[in-house]
């Protein structure tokens, strides 16, 4: 049993379908957050980078996501965005392969992973190339020119799982570096990031962690390869001795390195809070049960609305822990259901998605939210233009 | 009359002298920041990007800190760590003059700032070049191989602070980008970044601004560059269209090009709250008044306290809002300070920090501290082998 409704404060009259976007409330998160502000920052000011342990927060938060993600401790370590994380393990990875000019990914990836592939190659210049192939061609594409596969594992969009260990090994059969980002997977799916062996790994923890909006991302850095990375973002918290000042940057032994500038203390100690809840349950549970929601609510959805289309992968062992369908008036059908209290979203050009987190979802919430979707899908308010004229007005 | 301390949450019985590292907590960024986590993240969940305006926390924000230093409206964005924000000057600026290679800045540069650069330039090799003189000896060292001129304008050890304008019409001169680091200005001394002319201004907002633990940095990019300036960092927040997830980075108009990723909201919410305080007080008061309690506290250690030799420049117009004194058991004696309630900071290997803000101090917390630092200074306790074991224990 993983249903743990108690740890979240969610909204009276709502079915929340969008863990995989922003992860809701934990009432810890809210506690944890007040002291820290009254008792760590407001009574204890400068002295709390040491007497509260901000100082360590990064690698302690590091080591309790790691351990969601199959990474040993001492190998995760928190900050920035996942942007800089995706940047920071990209440009180490090229600094790995030198003689080699491609980074290989796939348009299933998040937009940022490849702009951030884009700004670190236009900077670079120097013949490097990105190359971006549909997620069935990848496998296909990996060669002898490739110096990093770059690829999200579980597809934004759809739900469409890459196989990790798998594609790692290929890529590391034509001696390219493995970065995975795990923004979809961690809290969602059982990962080994230490198991299938790729260098990096990276996530944020907004969605199905629940760290809150704009929650810190992580960077894992294989034990082997930690005293070795060179970082492109050389800041001052990852230098080997950060309060001697030195004129010189030297990197921290370790993953400490990844570190760049001052820690994010209290959206820290919100997700620090939030990952409470993941010492009362297990991961393969945890996956058993967002199947079981995701199957029963992909075959009540296809027997009571045909006219949506799904877009994810059938067969759950493809697929992460969202279901998405396709619809023509799939913005306004959302809307619709927004306005009901089924909280899902929508991406251009006509994908609804529903994640599911059986951590505060069971399976009545699941036929709940059918029997809205089907009343929506009924209504057909798409048809009704002052409907359609106060969606473009909001 | 600048006295505001009603809007701070301070212990009782602190004398705190380090504002210029964190500052104390506002009592509007607790209550704020409990009503955002409950009536924004944990009511609205996802729906708070739009509905309680997350999503242009950053462009708002940073119009109000903008307003601190000079910037006109839409020039300046919050996100990330001041690192973060000196690499993404630093690489735009390079971008901007090709055909050079130098990045020149002074050894009173806080180091973060140094690192940046050292790892940027060892990504691109190519020849580039930090060079790092004396901050008396930049003005000399500008030449017309510079390409960027990179400098704090307050040295974190001592306070003396340059002169913002000559040097930017020195690096103009010679054909130099001018990038400010404003860490220890913004909020402490009155700065005009947009009558100074720099295209690039950097800094945190956890000292003077009293953000909190890891409140998020600014960047400012003078206007007529905005448009042009190539992101190096190209996260999907700063694309044109983020929503319409393209594949291919498109860089905003203007300064919202500088986000990276998904802004920090929390932090950002503590930092909104802080900076109301900014909206009754007025910057030149603030500057008169903190000089007069610096002016103070140097005439009555000087007088009462000979040991310790002041390390700041005396002429109030070349110090920020701090004043350093070495003394060659500075350690010890700032942690008996401490224990006592008066608290500074050390910075290796001889320096004794004491940080001025009027916001919060007055002439009375100036005397008393100097009766402190007089009972430290004659305790001696430094001779103590008690003590002193104490002391590398903690």
């Amino acid at each position: 049993m993983v249903l743990r409704k108690e740890f979240f404060d969610l909204p009276e009259g709502i079915i929340y379908l969008d863990g995989n976007s922003l992860g809701p409330l934990p009432k810890t998160a809210k506690d944890r957050v007040a002291d820290m502000m009254q008792d760590e920052w407001g009574a204890q000011l400068i002295k709390g980078w040491n007497s509260a342990g901000w100082m360590a927060q990064p690698s302690r938060v590091g080591n309790a996501v790691g351990r969601l993600i199959g990474a040993p401790p001492g190998t995760t370590v928190m900050g920035d965005t996942l942007s800089i994380k995706v940047y920071q393990a990209l440009a180490a990875a090229l600094k790995m392969r030198p003689d080699r000019k491609v980074i290989l990914s796939d348009s299933g990836n998040f937009p940022t992973d490849l702009y951030m592939a884009q700004g670190l190659i236009q900077m670079l210049g120097n013949g490097y190339d990105l190359r971006v192939v549909a997620p069935e061609a990848v496998a296909d594409a990996i060669d002898d020119s490739v110096a990093a596969v770059m690829l999200t594992q579980v597809d934004y969009r759809t739900g469409r799982m890459h196989d990790m260990k798998t594609l790692t090994e290929l890529a590391h059969s034509a001696g390219a570096v493995m970065i995975w980002d795990l923004a979809h997977s961690a809290g969602a799916v059982p990962v080994d990031v230490a198991g299938c062996g790729c260098e990096f790994a990276v996530g944020c923890t907004y969605k199905y962690l629940n760290g809150g909006p704009g929650a810190p991302a992580f960077i894992y850095v294989r034990q082997d390869l930690a005293d070795h990375v060179e970082p492109a973002l050389a800041g001052w918290l990852g230098h080997d001795a950060p309060f001697a000042f030195d004129l010189d940057y030297r990197p921290a032994p370790g993953i400490e390195r990844m570190r760049v500038g001052t820690p994010p203390v209290i959206q820290l100690t919100a997700l620090e809070a939030a990952l409470e809840v993941w010492e009362t349950v297990d991961m393969s549970d945890i996956r058993a049960a967002s199947v079981a929601l995701q199957d029963t609510f992909i075959r009540e959805v296809e027997a009571r609305v045909p006219d949506l289309t799904l877009a994810s992968p059938r067969n759950s062992a493809e697929r992460g822990s969202q279901v998405s369908f396709r619809f023509a008036h799939g913005y306004a059908a959302m809307q619709a259901l927004i306005a009901r209290g089924v909280i899902g979203d929508f991406r251009a050009p006509d994908i609804m998605r529903f994640g599911f987190t059986p951590l505060y979802l069971d399976e009545r919430d699941v036929l709940a939210a059918v029997d809205h979707i089907e009343t929506v899908m009924g209504d057909r308010l798409w048809d009704d233009p002052a409907f359609m004229t106060r969606q473009r007005v909001t």
